[in-house]
């Protein structure tokens, strides 16, 4: 089974926007059992709309429309399909209904072009939305293509914005496919490493993967991570989950304490988890990074169970103020430096009274400020982790631009503090 | 003439990648003049890229690959063009050379499969890559359409990574379309709005923009964020320039000081910007945010020399510890309060001796934790900023899950500094 997903709408083809939906989707396509094929974004030009319907209908057996449902004179999805299938569209009187009753409870009185979202394809079955006016559509036709043959062809309609598309499609779409095809055993694991090259990873996993030939295996990188991802299937579901842990211990096995994370789970969700089992809590104090670190865990939900906070302590008078290092010491040294370094994690350790105390210092760029740094290069960090009885500083080089030094040196503070919790 | 964008990769059939080259190229395209009529992603499977060549040849004046140029067996973006345009490919020794020179400083031996870079399709032009090895190719050709016609075609082959793909484009493509494209004399501008619903803006300017019909105007909306977009194209670039001034000024007047910027700048950059035209110094406290203003902040290069840095206060402790908030004041209002949020500005101002301390206090959920702040509402934030004379106190309901109510109280703090600062 082949879909194509069909983006519709002129934003699309601009710089500024792209289409998301076709990420979920095909999320829930490959779980039934379906592959995508090809993706099709096109504006609202009713010429190119109906010409991309004829492409699709050629190649795929499913098209997944999304966008082009609204009231709008732009809207073209329900049109384009009609005239491409040489369909009908009848105006449904219980959409109206709900149309206009929608409009009385906001006690707004309905322009008339809303009526377009109640037209419905000859033959096809409604699909209710919980989250907006436009319906969807789902419509099983048959072509005849060129050379005389006739397909079976499955066109589903579904409106744009994300938290319309994603309830249709879960709540009405969805069961409707697993009706219709053949039942699918579908096994998933991802296994995440921080730090490591892409090159490294493959070079390692791959002798091990590839003897797995039942197992689709796809490394991604980025952000200083990379994940692997295994998807299996199988007739039954134990056969495919089976097979999948087969695999991943074996990768385990080979990479060892380099995965963080073998659910899926974040760095700082597992670090959060390992300091709430061992009753520890944290706190950080960032220069370069300025509150990158503390975002990260924070944005994990219930973070304040072991994360007490910190400081941002961009300026050198911060340093000295929130964190007790002695100014001196800045001076003599540069405020990157292993002994600033120490000197904040373990002054922002006992001011909060934290089990550990984490520091990051550096120069994240473009350029070197004056003062005690000058001449010490961009990308130079140094990260400090301070617990009852030591502290160990470590040395970093990071290449790139600010944003990518900012991320990877909370990447090694995390991974400095994982390391250090096993 | 109308640009497809053909995107070549199984990985971004998948739920785990997406196309970005096509938002950099769907820009220097709109430079030029070049409208993006069509964006097709395309696994690499060579019956199925053969068959979007021949669509998009039929549809495009101008197709644009980004990817499939590799050494390996999946990279077939060089033998599906020969096969849909029915041309020869030849290996031109120069690139085997430099492929050769290029494993050579590696010490590196090039395994055969690389030689598959060096080949050309039959008329085209080689597009030397400076960061990678495989080049790109251009290709002017003409096809004749099963009416009879006969049109003229433009291929352009990119390599997929966006780094040699960028490079490409601007080195080589981008001069060389400059030079079969008619001129084009654009202006583009882009006013940017905090915090006000996307439907208030565009009631408010839209009875001005549509009179504009020659300015193509695009709203987008986002992460607490509305922009409007300007764009004109006229035979010079003083007429546009002049055309989309004329908007801007309109649309200034009638939303005034909601405008943060005129030039595209972000909501962060303004606000540093104003800090040091006054010559002043902020310091932040954060609770529910947990770093992100700072984050925000220090993101932008030289954030420094206004932005002093502050506080993460996650724990009721540190906000005694580190912004000597009383404790009994926590103790009787809670830590989301009026109180706190003032006693926080008012106490990070003092300890880091900046001109200006601002706080955020909130509950950003997924639930209220015990202590005074049960029965809270999630979305409760309260955002207070203090100077040299006055705090000023902010309560805010913000709907949404935990990352929103970040996001936003950020911008709601970010919004409220900007317009003191005025």
């Amino acid at each position: 089974m082949l879909a194509e997903i069909i983006a519709v709408g002129s934003e699309m083809l601009t710089p500024h926007r792209q289409d998301t939906n076709s990420l979920f989707l095909t999320a829930g396509l490959n779980d039934l059992g379906v592959e995508v094929g090809f993706k099709t974004i096109v504006g609202d030009n009713p010429r190119h709309l109906v010409e991309a319907i004829h492409n699709a209908l050629r190649r795929a057996d499913i098209l997944i429309f999304s966008g082009g449902l609204g009231p709008t004179e732009d809207d073209l999805t329900r049109e384009c399909v009609a005239e491409a299938l040489h369909l009908e569209l009848f105006t449904n009187s219980d959409v109206v209904i709900a149309l206009q009753e929608r409009f009385k409870a906001r006690r707004m009185e309905m322009p008339p072009n809303n009526l377009k979202q109640a037209q419905v394809l000859e033959g096809a079955e409604l699909l209710m939305n919980p989250n907006g006016s436009a319906p969807g559509q789902w419509l099983e036709t048959v072509i005849r293509t060129a050379d005389g043959h006739t397909h079976r062809r499955l066109l589903i309609l579904l409106p744009g914005p994300p938290n319309e598309l994603k309830a249709l499609f879960t709540q009405e779409v969805r069961p409707r496919l697993a009706d219709v095809l053949p039942p699918s055993f579908l096994a998933r694991r991802v296994l995440r490493m921080a730090l490591i090259p892409e090159s490294t990873v493959d070079a390692r996993t791959s002798p091990i993967y590839r003897r797995f030939t039942d197992v689709e295996t796809t490394i991604l990188a980025g952000h200083g991570e990379i994940q692997l991802h295994f998807l299996c299937a199988k007739s039954t579901q134990e056969e495919a989950e089976d097979r999948v842990d087969q695999l991943v211990e074996l990768i385990e096995r080979e990479m060892g304490d380099d995965i963080f994370s073998s659910d899926g789970e974040s760095l700082e969700e597992i670090v959060l988890l390992m300091l709430g089992l061992r009753g520890f809590t944290l706190s950080v104090a960032e220069s370069c990074t300025g509150g990158l670190l503390s975002e990260r865990l924070t944005a994990i939900p219930n973070a304040s169970r072991n994360f007490l906070g910190g400081a941002v302590v961009y300026s050198n008078d911060l340093k000295v103020g929130l964190c007790k290092v002695p100014a001196k010491l800045i001076q003599q040294n540069g405020a990157v430096s292993p002994e600033v370094a120490r000197a904040l994690a373990e002054g922002i350790r006992e001011r909060t009274k934290a089990s550990l105390g984490l520091s990051i210092t550096g120069i994240a760029g473009p350029s070197t400020l004056d003062g005690p740094d000058e001449g010490k290069p961009v990308g130079l960090v140094y990260i400090g982790l301070a617990d009852e009885e030591d502290t160990q500083v470590k040395r970093f080089m990071i290449p790139g631009d600010r944003n990518r030094i900012r991320l990877w040196a909370t990447q090694h503070a995390l991974e400095m503090l994982r390391h250090s919790l096993q």
